[in-house]
């Protein structure tokens, strides 16, 4: 370690001697490799979930206050004998669950990945193709049954599990590329396409899918509109209300509704695929996904600095978005808390020699290598020579650019690695943004929950998050799942952004957990227009039951 | 003329010597200059229509079919006290019409710009707030009042004013900006705020509205909103779906629906205000925008080409997007006839010496002018060498960047000199976007429609429009309007855009003008469920009836 020269001096040093550097080659060298880490090599999904399911307890008696829905059927052998009849055994997948005897092929179907939500399940049904989903939903319309579409179960807030004994609808069958146009860079693809798969294909192409985040080896295209996920490089690619061109879904009757769009206008009435976009399942299952995809960028830069404060971040945040602007594609916070939880965990050495309370990755993506360059040798020589940031790391190929990235990406896996955490995905004005993590941390000290040792259910509350959108995680990571936990920090934390105008739900969609709190982002007004739209396209209700509104 | 340097010659002799250059400076001298622009000093919208309107037919007469619904009353000396008290007599401003014989204060709200459309409104409310526009609303569903919407009234399909008596709302009195955060770039403002005003207040704080069109002198950005308008940028800063944070706005019952969001990421729910967007106020009437706007680029180029033929403009097409990428703004397509009908109505010198059947005009934007220069040179090497281009100008100050545009943004107005305009703005896949110029010229011709001398109808069938996103602007320049020009042009124009789904309405939206052709790109299904939004947001249909849906 003592052998790792810092960047700080060698940035410094060349600040006296731009004009001889079209590239900071030098700065380069002076990055030093982490030795291990996991996000280049990421565990799936399924192996991770089976391992939690079985310690996970039920839904149902974590909140006994949810009631099941008497009017939903209870699954029959008729009922199976249908679905089996119409997909085959191997897709229409029927164990009996009790508690903690769960067959493994149905659990990792009933329980989330964070090991928080667990549900009662009883039959998974994988579709093929839009009209075995249709005759699906159509039966289950008919017969009141209860349904959850399921894309990549990667979600945080519940969502995509049942809490009852809803059917199961997973989406991992319906995984093909049906399309796409090299001169206008639009994407077909079924809503079962794992995220990173998609950007492979992209790739090869010379495109990238507009969105990405650290779940992208498990997730599906279609659960990424389901929940409108933000992801990583949002700053630069803009929302999927922007880049989502059409979709093909199939209604809670068993209607398919098409609007496989692949044009960039078309104002002909209503916007009606906005709708399902952020729906989270409930209004209609999304079967087939048109997306614009941009270019991929040709040269990629990733810089690590450490900040010592957050007024610094927000001075770096401006100066970046100024002198790096068409090119910046993300920049993203993380607090010393959250880094030294993924030290813990992974055991890589940290990419920077000290240690500092705020530590921020800029990305910059273009189309000329040496361009983007300069420009980000001018932003660092100019944040370096204002003191505004106090040191920092480049990367200089595309394994060190995973390296840098995984510091940020791996920070809810390796929270999940120590034990529970409570999970709050928030937008809050820029200014404001990280006083929420310092004033929950002091809340939860002064309740004594805080503390190093076993005795204390919370081991840290940190933040980090992407800066460019204003979206915090603010993380209360914990040794157990507690109650009083809980009671400390909720609706406090809900009072504390609605006091600010903010959403508490920047991302994550609201799902199970944030069900009830609705209502600190949204109007009276707003959640009875909503409850309309879900009477409009999902009168019998069975879509996701117990969740959203 | 003769003494005026070609750029093709130019660019040819540079292209051996690239490495002396930092910025293409000698091209730009051979830029010579458009004497008279009518782009830079656009007449107002209310000047232009006072001339018009009197000689404009009514609506009611050019479409004998449509009826007054007549579940809607009859404005009645009470109604008007009621609004006179609510608003004021200057903002209720009442007048009796009958035929050529409109009273100017009045006739600028029932008329279109082109000529096309005429009402016979009698009512027409100028609201000053929010409150104002729910009373009225209120007022108006209690009374079955019916109403439109409207902001500048420049749109192109007669959706902003009435067909019989509907009253008209117009917003041009909230037109404040409300707030703006220079950190983020979020723009908050009335509905009634001028396009070219707000973009004006962006301007000085470094920031530029994410929408550009040529009505921008005139139009609303709510009604910007309400049409989704695409306009010449959508390319770079993509659909309002996209860029839009949050609206006010007004539902037919008064009820005041408020998602003035400023954040970015807000996952709380259905996307409701998605809905409003190119909802052409048939739900509403939107009060307030809230935007996130991009920062203004440092530096600007716009380059001008000729090319031989549709082929080349694509091939020019792919290798704009290929080395121009994160800078390229805009990409706009104008054939041979669309230019020589500009050039006869301004008698502007052309950009170019020489005639090609087809133009561009590609624009950069970026944050630094020698990066841009380098990559715009290299773009103009590579398509001069391999012959793509046959010849082309370069702007070299702001002036002559207006000029150029100039040629692309005065083609609408041009036209309206010369008399009516069959105007079909469609989307339709790249590589046969312009087909249907030529399939259409033909079908005019060969029914004997189209000629050089008075006799004839039609003077000419010409194509422009946004290629970077495949939206061609379909004109058919008419002597005079002419019912048998209409039917040889309709339905064809719609169903050999249904052949290839494409769009019939890419960015201008339905109206009047295309109600009932909705069918050719929506299907029933999707008809039904915008019937449902309708009818779930304003169940007595008082909104902008007899259009859109």
């Amino acid at each position: 370690m003592a052998s790792r020269p810092q960047l700080a001096p060698v940035l410094r040093r060349l600040g006296r001697a731009p004009a001889h550097l079209r590239r900071p080659a030098a700065l380069q060298q002076s990055v030093s490799l982490p030795t291990r880490c996991f996000s280049s090599s990421r565990p799936r999904f399924f192996q991770r979930t089976a391992v939690v399911a079985k310690s996970t307890n039920f839904t149902t008696e974590t909140y006994p206050d949810i009631k099941r829905d008497s009017r939903f059927a209870q699954l029959t052998p008729e009922h199976v004998d249908y679905f089996r009849g119409l997909l085959g055994s191997e897709s229409a997948v029927i164990d009996g669950v009790t508690k903690h005897e769960a067959a493994d092929d149905i659990e990792p179907f009933n329980s989330d990945w964070m090991g928080k939500y667990r549900g009662r399940c009883q039959l998974v049904l994988k579709p093929g193709s839009t009209d075995e989903v249709s005759k699906i939903l159509k039966y289950c319309n008919d017969n009141m049954l209860a349904v959850v579409p399921q894309g990549g179960n990667t979600g945080l807030v519940g969502g995509s599990v049942p809490v009852f004994d809803e059917i199961v609808v997973n989406m991992g069958r319906m995984n093909r590329i049906i399309d796409f146009d090299e001169v206008s860079g639009t994407l077909v693809a079924d809503a079962g396409c794992i995220l990173e798969s998609a950007d492979q294909f992209l790739a090869s192409k010379g495109y990238i899918f507009p969105l990405d985040l650290a779940a992208k080896g498990s997730c599906h295209i279609g659960g990424n509109l389901a929940t409108n996920a933000g992801g990583l490089r949002l700053l630069r690619y803009g929302s999927l209300h922007g880049t989502v061109l059409g979709i093909e879904a199939v209604l809670a009757d068993g209607t398919v509704v098409d609007d496989l769009c692949k044009l960039r206008k078309n104002n002909t009435g209503y916007d009606l695929k906005q709708l399902f976009i952020g729906a989270e399942g409930t209004i209609g299952i999304i079967t087939k996904v048109s997306i614009l995809c941009p270019q991929r960028p040709q040269a990629q830069n990733v810089a690590f600095f450490g900040l010592e404060s957050f007024e610094q971040v927000q001075l770096a945040f401006r100066a970046a978005k100024g002198q790096l602007s068409e090119i910046l594609s993300a920049f993203e916070l993380m607090d010393e808390g959250s880094q030294a939880l993924v030290r813990q965990v992974t055991k890589n050495p940290s990419p920077l020699e000290g240690r500092y309370p705020f530590y921020c990755l800029i990305e910059t993506s273009g189309s000329n290598a040496d361009h983007d360059g300069e420009k980000l040798q001018s932003f660092l020589e100019d944040v370096m020579e204002k003191g505004i940031v106090a040191d920092g790391t480049l990367a200089q190929d595309e394994t060190q650019v995973k390296s840098l990235w995984a510091w940020r990406e791996d920070i809810t896996e390796s929270l999940s690695h120590l034990g529970g955490t409570y999970k709050y995905d928030v937008s809050i004005p820029l200014k404001e943004m990280y006083q929420l993590v310092e004033d929950t941390r002091a809340r939860v000290d002064a309740a004594g929950l805080l503390g190093d040792s076993d005795e204390f259910p919370v081991r840290a509350v940190v933040g980090y998050g992407h800066m460019g959108d204003a979206n915090l995680h603010l993380n209360v990571a914990t040794r157990r799942f507690d109650e009083r936990v809980e009671k400390v920090l909720e609706p406090f934390i809900y009072e504390w952004i609605a006091e600010r105008q903010g959403s508490i739900s920047a991302e994550h969609g609201l799902g199970l957990m944030k069900k009830k709190y609705i209502g600190y982002s949204r109007n009276p007004t707003m959640i009875g227009l909503m409850k309309n739209i879900k009477n409009t396209f999902d009168p019998k209700g069975i879509l996701n039951p117990y969740k959203y509104l």
